[in-house]
């Protein structure tokens, strides 16, 4: 089988935590004239690990998986979700151990990392930062062109946090160029209006 | 060179962090007569990245000089602090990074973790939880017979926490069974006690 791809690229997104750790791999081709959408979601889920298990093997549960991950997917990227606020310091230091085993995996891997805040993710995705997990499900589905919300909703978060990056690395910068806007540098809250103007164009070219 | 070594264990502390990251290993020969005492300090330092280098690069040097300390000295336990406060959640994100990465080198090498507080470390080495930096290295030199105090304190305090282990898994049931206090398990408090009449009893057999 040959499949022809176009300065593709793949962004592995993680959403971070030791009992739920969601991931997501998008894929963008940038110049697939067969595709509606340049966006392609390639695997999402949640690793989940049993909390009666040691802490020490539930998080080598995680990291051997987000090495596999790696190693099969190749991504181009890793963008993990920068956590600003925590109920308290036992549930910081428990996603400072999932976040930090990603980034030691993805460094390992010499993969540069990404992070976003969840309300940039929620802004570029849902359009406003308050979003909920279902205004995300719902759109991380149409943005993607699946046939269902991606569930539970840490794989949809993992998934918007790759479609965050791949919007701003290819899709802002046409938009930037078609509506003469200047362009202030890679930006995630301009993710649904470049969307939708790359989809625009997308409908017009296979008309 | 034959070295003799009795039922001997490696313990290898470890004070997580990310900008400073102490680690110290504790050798317990369990009855070398030709020594004073049966603990000695094998290795201790600290491992530094450069704040202005990108996080998950900072944090795969420490996990490879984790690996590294693992391979070299076989530790048959990894002893971490178990941070419960910390100033804010940003401190304790990083501690969690540092602390896990410690923790999937642990359990990928198959070896158990232990955890103590601070407190229960300084209670235990210094004899008093509130123990200062420069008392935990003093009794650190102390207890190890080194010529030096441990430094810088991240040093000695990864070095206590591989004495606070070795000194429960060992010298404390010696002396729960020579002075005829009720063994109530491993308790680290006990280990000033615990070594001071292990050092008794050592000096009375070489005399």
């Amino acid at each position: 089988m040959i499949e022809l791809m176009f300065d593709s690229q793949v962004a592995l997104g993680i959403d971070p935590g030791v009992t739920r750790f969601g991931y997501g791999v998008v894929e963008r081709a940038s110049s697939d004239p067969t595709r509606r959408t340049q966006l392609t979601a390639r695997a999402a889920g949640v690793i989940r690990t049993d909390p009666n298990m040691p802490l020490p093997e539930r998080l080598a549960i995680i990291a051997n998986e987000v090495d596999a991950l790696i190693a099969e997917y190749a991504p181009a990227v890793v963008v993990v979700e920068r956590v600003l606020f925590q109920v308290n310091v036992r549930s910081a230091m428990a996603t400072g151990q999932a976040s930090g085993l990603a980034l030691v995996a993805a460094a390992r891997a010499g993969i540069p990392v990404v992070h976003y805040s969840p309300n940039e993710v929620k802004a570029a995705v849902a359009g406003h930062g308050a979003a909920d997990k279902a205004e995300v499900q719902k759109m991380v589905k149409a943005l993607l062109g699946l046939a269902e919300a991606p569930n539970p909703p840490d794989a949809a978060d993992a998934l918007a946090l790759a479609l965050c990056y791949l919007a701003q690395a290819g899709l802002v910068r046409a938009v930037d160029a078609g509506d003469g806007a200047t362009a202030s540098g890679p930006r995630p809250d301009r993710l649904a209006a470049a969307i939708a103007a790359a989809e625009a164009r997308d409908r017009k070219a296979l008309a």
